[in-house]
């Protein structure tokens, strides 16, 4: 089997950087086949990063190498990493991109890069998604081992993600975190905090949800309802409409549940 | 050789929608390559995502498999499908969305996906494209056979396209159906319509065309000018300039063909 | 190993002209490994086409085919050509796309594309991307020799870019050429035109800068700056905001040295 390498960056596609990576990879492991996820995380957002990689990993095979670029801190002391979750390997700066895919699967150790056979032999200041990231992928693939990348690592760094608030045991306060192309709402609040078999309220901006819908189709056209969305976070939407435009709620926004 | 699996969806990058779904046809079909066509059909357009399989599928060869995901009813009650037109074969939602390729390749027949090992093991209600359509299509290109996936179908949902107007023998009325990124209007009129060796007039807005170029640069630059274009539908241009701005006409303008 | 075809192009995403694209090289070679670089040059902009290329193709290995699609002439009289570039080759149009990446890689030669078993059966007047450049890059990745294309070339058409003026020893005036995702602004004034160890100053706008920055994080955030980027052109920058906006300059800026 082809050595199986993903692409995340907040890159686009407008620039040649991307390309210039794909280059790199396929010049150090001819065989690596590449398997675009997005290029588009908004410029410099760790957290969206994270949501990102947390919703994408999960599903890919074991053996996959995912290699994710958001790197604000380019440059700087940041320690480009190769870790392990499961049984797949990311590389990516430390910088907390992993904060929620290795909560969903077992975080299995990470190694600084500091190897310079794992770089170009020039490396910018500017562009370590090339010299750096994309050689060390590249160099992965084409089969050296995670531990000769560098000294192992105790512990990868960690975002501060936006905690949930409890008021007692009745009131639960969470907040919108991610709006995605169709204007869900998605929130921080994982179905395994609340028990949705029981009565609920649901209060978002001005409106109050007391049931969770199954699916979009289960209200009229252009209603709003709250549902699990397939992430099993809760998710304001509206049916075949956008919920961000026609409710006026974008990232950020409260959302409480009372019962 | 390896399967070759395309995918369409409205699903955009910005989400991780799309890199599930990869993920879980690699998880089923290791072996399969991913190409993509587009994931930037506007979101739940049928009849766009109809147009966009009919300039696409017919260009690939025999056994290619496609993925197709436009699905405004999913969680309700239409029926995930995989269908055959010519000697490929597509996995999507049973509304409409073959409509225009299958008057292109002959369709060959179909059949509901109703096996659950044509599933992921737990179905979301609204997310089909990762749960059902994504690991169907690496059911299928791991080498499952077509009627395994569910009972024949005797015929699959069509769309009402808009539908050309005659008006006697020398007046034919249809309009733009698609402004492709470049701000050409494309229009639902078919060069097998008309004689165009005959003399005719093309009105559409305040325009009105005596004879059809054979491509941009035969008006000058910034000139309107109407050709039949590579899909062999009637289509009005600006030489090196976009008619959706600069003619002041959009999506659903009619288009008039005296002869 | 499978041949490697990567795709460059002005036509976007939500039209199916890749996609036709990518099923015409498939049918003609159906091994052919397509890697997309960028379909987001800015419509019919042949210096962003060359500026991105130039980009790209140096980090790819020997023996990698280029397709490469920005061609306002479309079904006018430019040529259709294989051209080889280091160890690579380019099917494009003749209009300049290779200015820039033929200025760091060698130009090796360049053949029309005339031979009719390089194009589609029926060639329509507007989408020689599918009908000429998809099949010829398809018939060459199926081994095809690049002289069987058709005569051989003595040159290639390279476009005017925009000169650097220069006045006495002292003073180098060049411009912005492009500006990225990320707001920063990539001047056309390469390293090697100037000894940035000894005094300089660069002005652009109401900005003077009195020495060069190795790194975005150099300077405190949302403070300009100026440095070597990655491809070794001068660029300016603000660390961790958008250069474009703050500071009010886009393309065509004037940015001057003085030493």
């Amino acid at each position: 089997m082809n050595p199986l390498v993903t692409l995340t960056t907040d890159f686009g596609l407008a620039d040649p950087y991307v390309a210039a990576m794909k280059g790199v990879i396929k010049s150090r492991c001819r065989s690596a086949e590449i398997v675009d996820l997005s290029h588009e995380i908004p410029p410099g957002s760790l957290l969206e990063g994270a949501l990102f990689l947390a919703g994408a990993i999960p599903y890919f095979p074991d053996g996959t190498l995912h290699l994710a670029v958001v790197d604000p801190g380019v440059g700087t002391e940041r320690t480009p990493i190769v870790a392990q979750v499961g049984n797949q390997a990311v590389v990516c700066p430390d910088n907390g991109l992993l904060t929620l895919a290795s909560q969903i699967l077992p975080f299995r150790g990470a190694y600084a890069i500091t190897n310079p056979k794992f770089m170009r032999q020039e490396v910018s200041a500017t562009f370590h998604g090339r010299d750096v990231f994309a050689a060390a992928a590249g160099t992965l693939a084409a089969g050296a081992a995670f531990n000769d990348a560098g000294p192992q690592l105790e512990r990868i760094n960690l975002l501060r993600v936006p905690p949930l608030k409890r008021e007692g045991e009745h009131h639960l306060e969470g907040q919108v975190i991610h709006v995605d192309r169709f204007g869900n709402l998605i929130t921080n609040i994982h179905r395994s905090e609340l028990d949705i078999t029981k009565e609920l309220i649901v209060r978002v901006g001005t409106l109050s949800f007391s049931k969770f819908s199954r699916t979009y189709g289960d209200v009229p056209v252009e209603e709003p309802l709250v549902l699990i969305g397939s992430s099993n976070y809760i998710e304001i939407a509206v049916n075949q409409g956008n919920a961000r435009d026609m409710l006026g709620l974008d990232r950020g926004a409260t959302v409480e549940i009372v019962s």
